[in-house]
């Protein structure tokens, strides 16, 4: 059986190169190879935060553009050379779940999320994708690899949370915390038709990236109470949408407290660690205000993949500014998986060049 | 100034019989005086349990129906001697969340909710109606007045737990609580196509009705944990959609716990103690389970009276069951709304005929 | 290569029964015999009106219940001797349509009607299931495999219009067409919401049971102008929804013109001949009434199989008025599907139990 | 009773400037005196098209900015000297469809629309504004009154146009015609998150604008079939969306040939002539293509307004390229309507400043 490298999780809090046999395809399947990679702060939760629980010799990574190298017998629209886009989220399409829009958990809360989760990530030399004509896309002509990998996961996650928080033509949105994923969500704000938008973050990388993508209004946590500082820059008046995009379980209460009747407090943050989400019940209206709480993993899938892209295609959407690091060589993906652990100040995203 | 009876808030605790002045009527509105009325919890919530904070001689009740005995220059649709219902919540229609489908929350959370409330309520021999064209629906030809009234709130309550659950063909419902309010969510769910509906409660006279609204399987609380009990009688499997109606905040929990991936926990209960309500983090699905949480006031005004009132008028809902216990005579109120606070074994709703 | 009976359309305006064939499995699909079968007014249509152009020996039906005989080597959830519900459209799940709640329309306009279309239909001792765990729905303990066959077309082709009129709580309803799909329409309505129901027929079969179905008002196009009768019925004033479930390119004028500003004319009737939909444009408000057309091919699939099941199990549903003729052995098939085709006046569905 | 000057329809084909009593205030109304104005093509229609009929010295205009000199007892959120946002449509919200989300329709078809067809419209030196608190937004800080003079009808009715077409992210949409409507229904789309975005016209001015709103593609109908253009240009496959911006009937039938199952062809065009809109049959899917049929006026009132004031405030929208021609004097309106009715190559809109 062919052998292949890969970059694995060997056990809590250890990383590592191993070798690993190449992974078989089935029938409605796909076997690629990355062409650019990036980590995600859920590969970091899944091997020093235990978010997993202990895992031995699982390959990592969610995130990448790839080359097909075979398929099965039944795909009908890929073939071995094609360059595509790889979603983060590859559900079982026939399941009863992705039948409802929910693929996400088709046969099982969470269960589309296969990559570093059920089966082997996509930091190998190849990796393996179910039902291929579903979970991939092509690369659109003239898309950069590295551009691409963007698609996977961060653009996504993002703008699921402004689809969630149902943002509409000149609302005014509150999106809490602007690493990659956040600023995404400010991205996706403004491409639903969001007028004003609050961003919390503090990093001056990240300021400046949300910016860029239409925030209007930074607000730094070391100033003060969030909820404070928004209800005063807007005049005393709660937002109509609040994004959750980092932080803890506080957020909500924080959310609740800054959003007007009707809003919607909307989260696309995986939450680690804690017992409960706590909700203010006066400020929730004693129940009867009207305040959506809403919180979901990407929808992945081709289509969505598809339709995503074209908005880089056809340039609503730049996501260059999160590529802060580049490396250039496979076994990087080691350094770049640590960069995203240590968060040095100047970054947001590294990406991994090899194709 | 003319004078009238009218049962009122004494103060914290007390209730009586006063003597005030008839409310003034404004262009746009309407004075009406009630035909029949029913005392509701939320009464009850606001002598004993301080929900609005002291009040003094504030004139309770906001379930009625009525015939209008004067009416403002510029209203169009009703004139004195029109039978009418009356809607518990009258929003100010010009309000922007009003313009928003929020006008529960015109200009402010809550602040549709006037009777009882912002002003005097309709336990008066006259009450003041604001926006009469907007706010009063006419007594359909055929519709006794004693079930008109339960137009006013318990009707459009329960069924607004169904629409904010979003109940779809075949959905398996659990509805947390079988007071009035819960019964008519009970028949919301069936009347939106719920297949299987769980009711959790224990009265015997609560059981009753909720199997004639509906429900296929009871679930009493008293013989253990509501959400193993409706999990395992549901094949382990949990349900599509929860609609809280009664209890306290844990009962959030127990709705998360009991509901699908995609699923909705509304809750129409006015939660009127407590700090947090309370969401599990791994039920949620870490953030990630799209399980929404939402509650909210029921909507007023005349386009929901009308509509709802057809599905009495044509045979779709049947409200006799709600009243079980019938007075005669104005005063009556006062014991009608003690039987309220008492709940004995055999209450649903009082309701007393005066016209 | 082992043989089968089957019934077939043998070319334009024949049919006959055939041997061909049993079909092979894949590695998702399934092989089922039927216990139970209907033709539907699309058999006739295909054969004698030549919607499908020439087709020899094409096996017609796409109505029936089953029993799994075989299932290939990925499929999950069913095998051979269990019982199924076998809906008329049988998606690709993983198709980018499927992906966008439009899975009828996988991979091309109407290409999840795959039955007696795309291959061959169930009217075979054996039949072919695309995707198995996807588009079987096994039989719910307790349903009659007569009923079953309801629920491959008749009560989701029905309910659709209901869903895709979005019938809500009160709303005045005009099926226009009784038979069997129209009678499912009022039904779906009615378990939506509905208030009051007109329903537009004239055989005195199908008038009956459109009533037991909960229409609360028969129009009969023999006595005069529907529209005219319609309005004149509701007091001059237009319906809310009108779904449209039989006649031809005439309806949606009618429908348009009794119908409210925002509402919806709802077509769920294969429209065989003309040219062009016409839809008058001062009734339609100059283009800026907000009256909603829309028409669309039934949901297939597992999940609504088994949802719509729930309705039937839980006692909201009852399907045994549709049955008006049975027949027992394989062959009745022909004589069943020539009672379709001549429609006697007592007619509204025949079935044939074979299992 | 004081007089005032304005301009007026002093009957079919002939305007001019008339005197006329200054409107009185009602005990919720205001009475404005305009800042900026400017004719609408409805404005030819009414006058050289006679499509309200005949009338005589009836004041037309619907689009203007203004300032506040009386308000009436009751209204709570304007007093003379506020400078104000006047939307072209201005409902009466307690109307039964108003509460329905309909409030275009508020006691009948189109009876939102009341300037210069119910009653006079804002070409006075005056004009009275029902239901002020409703009806009124305050001009934004630093907004200028010609530009806010666009958001009476131009903004709202080409967002309408997607806001009706539920453009998404990444969707593919045909905007026929790209006059000042279709011009924002172009940047209602982008800020829906469209991707790619045909605009059909011709005029240099009008495609230059089409452009600079994010329209990828012009189709140029003098170049042949607009639908074979746009389907080729898009390698073969239909568009997610058709919005319907100007031309006659014949575009719904293109539309609904260059659009996907399950797409939307929305219509915000005023059909001003005409018997019938004909959906060509097989292109519809035989009535089961899902493609939905969809057209309306735009909606009124504040909320609307202040929330795509927002846009501009935030500069998402900048509508400064719509106005190619400006005037100074109040008697300018003249020369500005009879420029919008000769369509002069380089027009797009008028605006006539007066405060």
């Amino acid at each position: 059986m062919a052998k292949m490298k890969a970059m694995a999780m060997l056990g809590l809090d250890k990383i590592g190169m191993i070798e690993k046999e190449v992974p078989v395809c089935g029938p409605m399947d796909a076997i690629c190879r990355p062409l650019a990679m990036s980590p995600c702060t859920s590969d970091v939760h899944t091997v020093w935060e235990h978010a997993l629980g202990d895992r031995q010799n699982l390959i990592l990574g969610h995130e990448a553009s790839a080359e097909v190298v075979e398929v099965g017998s039944l795909v009908k629209d890929f073939k071995p050379g094609d360059k595509v886009i790889v979603p983060a989220i590859t559900p079982d399409w026939e399941a009863v779940e992705s039948q409802m829009d929910l693929s996400q958990h088709c046969y099982g809360m969470l269960n589309g999320w296969k990559f570093s989760n059920i089966k082997d990530g996509v930091f190998g030399e190849f990796f393996h994708v179910n039902q291929a004509d579903g979970n991939l896309a092509h690369l659109p002509a003239g898309m950069d690899i590295e551009d691409a990998v963007m698609l996977s996961d961060m653009v996504p996650t993002g703008f699921h949370g402004a689809n969630l928080a149902e943002v509409a033509y000149g609302e005014t949105v509150a999106v809490i915390g602007i690493g990659p994923v956040g600023l995404m969500a400010v991205a996706g704000s403004v491409l639903r038709g969001a007028g004003r938008v609050f961003a919390v973050g503090s990093r001056p990388n990240c300021v400046e990236a949300a910016k860029f993508y239409g925030a209007t209004d930074i607000i730094n946590y070391k100033n003060g109470d969030i909820v404070e500082q928004i209800l005063a820059a807007n005049g005393g008046k709660p937002v109509d949408k609040v994004i959750l995009a980092g932080g803890g379980l506080e957020t909500f209460e924080q959310g609740v407290k800054m959003v007007r009747p009707g809003g919607i407090v909307s989260n696309i943050n995986y939450l680690g660690t804690g017992d409960y989400i706590k909700i203010p019940r006066v400020e929730w209206g004693l129940g009867m205000g009207h305040i959506r709480i809403i919180g979901g993993l990407m929808p992945g899938g081709r289509k969505n993949m598809e339709y995503l892209a074209r908005l880089m295609t056809y340039g609503r959407l730049d996501v260059k500014p999160l590529l802060t690091h580049r490396f250039e060589n496979f076994e990087d993906i080691e350094p770049a998986l640590l960069l995203m652990k240590d968060k040095p100040a100047d970054l947001i995203k590294p990406v991994v060049r090899v194709g």
